[in-house]
């Protein structure tokens, strides 16, 4: 493997169309589940519901050794298996770059769920109704004294969502049981501030993922959501539930409506 | 069958596998109708309604001596007639349990359904505007004086609401004809509080079914709606009319417009 | 044919089911703009555009000497073909009927904008932003002078509309040419009152035809709109521009803006 | 080709249907990505968005020498590689004219993005969004003193958009490189008024393009929008990013927020 270019070759050839046959192999398989298939179903669908509007946002999936990531840039709705980076986990090295293609740059910030929180899948979605309720509470607008998070309870989607954020069988350190919020929970999303380049974005994300061991997301003011899961049907559901949640909270800010009540 | 477990076993056999192959009948049909498949399709379709988001939701259907369940847990989106629990009516031991899948917590609340209204297909939804109407009632906004009830009148399509909840031809005790909700008539659909768990549902949701004889669906404060009907045509056109009516009750609020006008 | 029933049965044969087989002939056919495959699939369109939920709404179509109705109270969105009721226009005899099935209790009106404006297609929906202009003028919201009539202007999308209701070639009494509304053109729809029974909205639907000749549509309060067109482009588009001006006029609404500025 | 008619003869022959023949060899392709196909696809895309309801916006994609059109007054999701114009870009003759159709009114306008843009692909849609950003500042809600441009900053869809319309890669005169906008820049797009027959928009919107050279679309008002970029890819992913912003700012609105903060 070529350690500028992280491409896959044969010791005994140079045949660069050899190498990316070995390649695409990593992205081409009659299973729908394989990841490769999967981030495209994904893609096509998130672009029905709004989340990808014009190429924003972009899914990874774990594995076994590699990380698949949906390219930066292109129509989420076409999005093709031959499209997929394939980045070896513990290198970091492609294992595969398509050409012309470039990567997504929420690279680094998936690679800190995977690490941080050893999940299986992250989604970052660019849903208007999770940038409306980065507006609302960075106003103030609920509750001026909690603009850097996003609080609401008993909701019964909130049972959607786990503690921890990959698995609802885990064990957190000191041996309580983790599992999902329960309906009576205070579900709380931490919001940090967008910038200018999305993968400067890894400090503060990874900062708050730290500080909130029990969030399965972090909320970036003004731009969209990333939300993780042991495996994509979690983190897939969590980004569903998360949504409708970020939605009913809006339209209960509308009608005058707290999202915590006493 | 073992009283145990529910599952078929034939007296001459303890083979597991033919076991399951017996189990697996239940579910497998050509007819589009059958109502593993018809499950399988429906869960589909309140998807893209955004009724059961996140894996929240659920329907059941009686068909004979048998109740179907979609299970717990999984995508709607992705049902497949072989996720399907099937259940004996007579003595509610699970006929069919498919691995790893759990069986729904709705499930003791479908039964008061099938039970107590002689239902033969019920639905739950976690629909949004089910939600909000919930809220507005809760929090008095439309009317202080009656915050466990949703009412409306004077709507078209209230006329696709029957009186009895299970059939259009029945005849309440006492000889008084069913039949559709008129255009003048009041339509009150009762709420209930939610509990921390959908079980404890059971109870609160059968004394509304008890106390208010002419509905056919129970709303469920910041949960969302059960609904039924004599069959699957006429639970699922409820579930849409009425969901056609909870979000235009709260378009007419955001308006200042009343429900129920004098 | 049989007088009572409209059937068609040969002279020769009293056999019912060679009778069902002959007008069977006039719902089945490959061609796809066939009213009866036509029929079908707008229904699954209007389904989709949220026009027709739980059985509400409906379609016709004149196609020579037939009329082609769907049926009530079935799921719009698995009408097939085989559902259709065909009524002899000139005598209003039913020349098929499906069994089981009952004729739309909106035939009367489909007949009314057949007779009296020669429309082709006529389409009924219950659609929520058509449901919401007739409450926000009811309520004199807009324009308290104006509680009887739908007004907007200036809107580019107006001049999807045609005046007259049936075509853009038509001349009018007095040889005042009709085509379609300008940009600066005031579209009036006007609003009915709603009845109990759709078959009694008959006269006063008659009445508004009557009255508002440059009219394609009515309005009625609390209930929906009938729209209709010289075939079924003409109706479908000018059902769509209309829904598009009531959605557009809700929200122009919730913000503060009038529909008609000086 | 007759000068006339633009119409492709042969020297050789007067026969209308080789004529006709050769014209077709325009629009039939097996290639999913010829124009041909192409507009219909988008078409039939952009009417589940909402963005050409009633035959209302189009799409148009110069292709080598040839500008592709769709046809005027067609139902958007039944258009047809068939239903195409076809013109030579030099001579603005018209190399196929589909039977019946008529060209779109927005030809001139699409032209004026081809030619003084060098755009490759130019979508015009009726999207309410579009719309009622249009009447935000018309009415001056948000900025009174800025009612003929939409402004917006710091929200992450803003990157989606370029600057200068066609082509992240261009230099502009005085070598500023160009590229998309960042998330501090503040996106402005002009507004035009609306005209009574869409050709003379032409104009105004010349103008418009000539003194904004950064903007990629023109809005205008009470109609929609005009958008465009150098390829298909661009300048479809930009008008989703726009009516995404569109949204948002219509969203932001009704709960107070200004789209451009100090």
């Amino acid at each position: 493997m070529d350690a500028e270019t992280g491409e896959i070759t044969l010791p005994s050839s140079q045949d660069s169309n050899r190498a990316a046959t070995n390649a695409d192999a990593l992205v081409i398989s009659t299973d729908l589940d394989h990841p490769a298939n999967r981030i495209s179903e994904l893609c096509r669908l998130f672009y029905t519901l709004g989340w990808v509007t014009g190429t924003g946002g972009g899914v990874s999936i774990r594995y076994g050794p590699h990380i698949y990531l949906a390219p930066s840039g292109v129509q989420k709705e076409r999005m093709q298996p031959l499209d997929m980076f394939v980045m070896d986990y513990a290198t970091r090295q492609y294992l595969r770059r398509p050409p012309v293609l470039k990567p997504s740059a929420c690279t680094p910030l998936f690679l800190a769920a995977f690490t941080r929180r050893n999940a299986g899948c992250c989604i970052h979605t660019h849903s208007q109704w999770a940038v409306l309720v980065t507006l609302i509470c960075g106003a103030g607008l609920q509750n001026p004294q909690k603009k850097g998070v996003f609080e609401i309870k008993e909701i019964e989607q909130i049972k959607g969502i786990s503690r921890g954020g990959s698995g609802s069988d885990e064990i957190a350190e000191g041996g309580r049981k983790l599992g999902n919020l329960g309906f009576h929970d205070t579900m709380r999303i931490p919001i940090i501030d967008n910038t200018a380049h999305e993968e400067d974005l890894r400090e503060t994300l990874e900062k708050a993922i730290e500080e909130w061991p029990e969030t399965c997301a972090v909320l970036v003011k003004r731009h969209g959501v990333y939300v993780w899961g042991k495996d994509v049907a979690q983190a897939k559901t969590q980004a569903e539930s998360l949504d409708y949640l970020f939605q009913l909270a809006v339209e209960m800010h509308k009608l005058g409506l707290k999202w915590v009540h006493e």
